[in-house]
């Protein structure tokens, strides 16, 4: 069964020909986009069904799926909601794979939506066709040449990635594919009438190409299976969730926007703590773990040494650390005695956190001095930097210093308020860039924590 | 006293002449960079005291402060620190008014560092002279043409800040002048041997220049006083201060920085809780707030309305509003009804947040609209525009509506993630770009919160 499902979502994700119904040659609808974005790629068959024109986008277009010539693997539904159940009964008697129901007008809206889903999802069963949304902006899949958009990536990676929101299944995918990350498949999977985020966490945690889980999740459907596949899942690959309508407020707009029941706080809470899923909450603290899990490796333990110029925030990144739970140990005598060689006396420090004082803005092979001599303590697991410019000069020593570096390294840059293409060097080199302090101390606590879950997970 | 007191700081703000000691015309020495950031800016006129030369800088240069023909009102000491107690004891015969002490290696250093401290401001005040540092950085006092570096902004403007960071005290004011903030005066406190955040505190509250007071400080050495000033200047104006040193860690840490005794989290809630300080936790929340509060005006109550394109961001944001205490309230019915006039039935929502749906993406209007109709809304205080992308004609339609919105109004820009000079009109039309939802709710909440507390306060 397990096998049978995600031999089901590998065709959908990597399917033999894709069907956009309700596509027009005017911009402006989903189904349009989804055309472009399959041509702009190169992906074949495309198959348009509009009853209301005979050739469109420079192809064929047919009155329904049945009448499409060959075999469909993947329907794509962009039509008013009223027409999606002939749409999906059409599915059903051609045997497609798999819908994609970008509609909205359903569960979201209330009882007799939910209803109509159930309806949907009775008569697609039967032919044994599988839902994902309705309400929901579709799959991208970069290896099979399939996505809504043109403006995502090309090449394929290692993100897995399901969103309750179609615009942020878009959205962040373009944002961290701007720092270099690529993503292996992306499911925008709305009301989840039918396929829902624990289908696809047990698909990822199958999928060769997978590494790495990231999640936007409102509600929770079958939550016990999803919490089976999580801790399953987690042992092999980390899963990384933002988790919408933690409040009443968020919950009630949670309702009206997908349809879900998002439980509570201390349920989700507990969750977490039992199957090792890894908690953020915000667009920023994901695009920060997802750069630190991507670009970073695990860390023997939670013990940070750090290394600063200015003092205040040796001072509030001690803070942080103390908040997300990671160790700031002082250093053994023998790399306060190295440390105690280069860092100015007046000024300067050699308890850790590490001051390398003033000195070290005109002087940024400080740093890289230090940080080296920081590397060799046997009890520090990770290393974290903070300066306070973002000059090239630094950047550059950085990249050259960091090749030998083999624990995590984190460098938080003041003032360099946006991750761009001239870090990306210094990424796959295994050195993050963080653009708050504490929000980098807080990607490499989850980092060292997830490390830990490992560690004392049993071996199965 | 009081009056003494805010003279003589005046006097230390903009000084009739300044006196630098201990620079030298290679770079990489704080009083080099001093005389350059004057000289820079035109001030006059600057003594040079440099015993082992008689010009630098094209000035002449005196033996020590004594020698100086002239009035001196400030006296910069770039020494090493064995130096410092002579050059005190000059100041003090000559009757200077300020000396600012950047040479570090006192009390950070331990016990006989603060003993040397004591000292020094024994013999100042003897001659009536009055000490910022040791260990800082100096003053930035544009409309006095004062400045320790070149890179911040010649203009002058409304915000004070006082910093136990001397990087901080520099590196701020630069990224926040790069958002079209402006500051009256910035001063790094290092130490605080005499001179402290009190004093500061207690002058930002009588500078006509400054409206808003931040700060980034460590120890609060005066306690109660603090606790007096900060609760009479909130009651004008708000005082934002970002509190290193709250966990055992970050307090071990400011001990080797400026050798503060930082009190305990509990103690510092409740002095706030009781004063009005309005408290970030991050370089960036400060940064969010400082824009927040200078350039939108004080809302009336805590009633949001959110205005969302992208449906996962507005259930995330509803939660950061139940977090951060901001009441998401419905809509009246006559605001819904006319929401519904505009809104897509399927795929959006009139609620609050009110969903504009999809097709907002094709027609940025579809917000502008929204934001009119709910600017007239009795019951909400404060207005938040959440977009998915930040398209230049969502921005161009943004600013022209803007200028008719009389209530505090914030967007959030997904993918924008810094703000750069192209939405200086925004802001300067009393629009703030933020580059987070949660971020951005936080801050209006602070400007709520802090509504609140004057509409509490009792009038004196």
């Amino acid at each position: 069964m397990l096998q049978h499902r995600v031999a089901q979502l590998e065709r959908i994700f990597h399917p033999k020909s894709i069907a956009v119904v309700g596509a027009s040659e005017r911009g402006g609808n989903l189904g349009h986009r989804f055309v472009k974005a399959l041509q702009f790629r190169g992906f074949e068959p495309i198959y348009i069904v509009n009853p209301n024109a005979s050739e469109l986008f420079g192809l064929p277009s047919y009155s329904s799926v049945k009448d499409i010539p060959g075999d469909v693997g993947l329907v794509i539904v962009a039509t008013a909601p009223h027409l999606v159940h002939q749409i999906i009964t059409d599915c059903a008697k051609k045997g497609v794979t798999g819908a994609i129901v970008f509609s909205a007008g359903f569960g979201e809206l209330g009882e007799e939506g939910k209803k109509q889903e159930r309806e949907l999802v009775e008569i697609a069963h039967r032919g044994g066709v599988r839902i994902i949304g309705p309400n929901c902006s579709g799959i991208y899949c970069p290896s099979a040449k399939v996505a809504s958009t043109t403006a995502l990536p090309m090449e394929s990676g290692s993100v897995g990635m399901v969103s309750h929101s179609g615009s942020f299944a878009e959205s962040f995918p373009a944002l961290a594919g701007a720092k270099g990350i690529r993503f292996s498949k992306v499911v925008s999977c709305g009301n989840e009438s039918d396929l829902n985020a624990a289908d696809f966490l047990e698909y990822f945690g199958q999928d060769e190409e997978t590494k790495l889980v990231i999640g936007y999740i409102e509600g929770i459907k079958e939550g016990r299976r999803f919490f089976e596949i999580a801790r399953q899942v987690s042992l092999s690959k980390p899963i990384i969730i933002w988790k919408g309508g933690l409040t009443e407020s968020g919950a009630k707009a949670a309702s009206s926007h997908t349809g879900g029941l998002v439980g509570s706080r201390d349920i989700w809470r507990a969750l977490c703590k039992q199957t090792g899923i890894i908690t953020v909450n915000s667009a920023e603290e994901l695009l920060d773990l997802v750069l630190t899990f991507c670009y970073l490796p695990l860390p023997r333990g939670k013990r940070i040494g750090i290394i600063s110029g200015p003092g205040g925030f040796a001072v509030t990144t001690s803070d942080a650390c103390a908040k997300f739970g990671l160790d700031l140990t002082e250093f053994p005598h023998d790399i306060q005695q190295r440390l105690r060689e280069i860092v100015p006396p007046v000024g300067g420090s050699v308890t850790n956190p590490a001051d390398v004082s003033i000195k070290s803005t005109l002087e940024p092979g400080l740093f890289m001095k230090a940080i080296k001599i920081v590397e060799q303590s046997d009890n520090i697991d990770i290393i974290y930097v903070i300066r306070g410019l973002p000059d090239k000069s630094f950047l550059d020593d950085l990249l050259e210093t960091g090749k030998d570096i083999k624990k995590p390294l984190g460098v938080f840059l003041f003032r360099q308020e946006v991750i761009t293409e001239e870090h990306l060097p210094l990424l796959k080199a295994g050195i993050v860039i963080f653009t708050d302090s504490a929000r980098g101390v807080l990607a490499l606590s989850r980092l060292a924590h997830y490390s830990e879950f490992l560690r004392k997970s049993p071996i199965l």
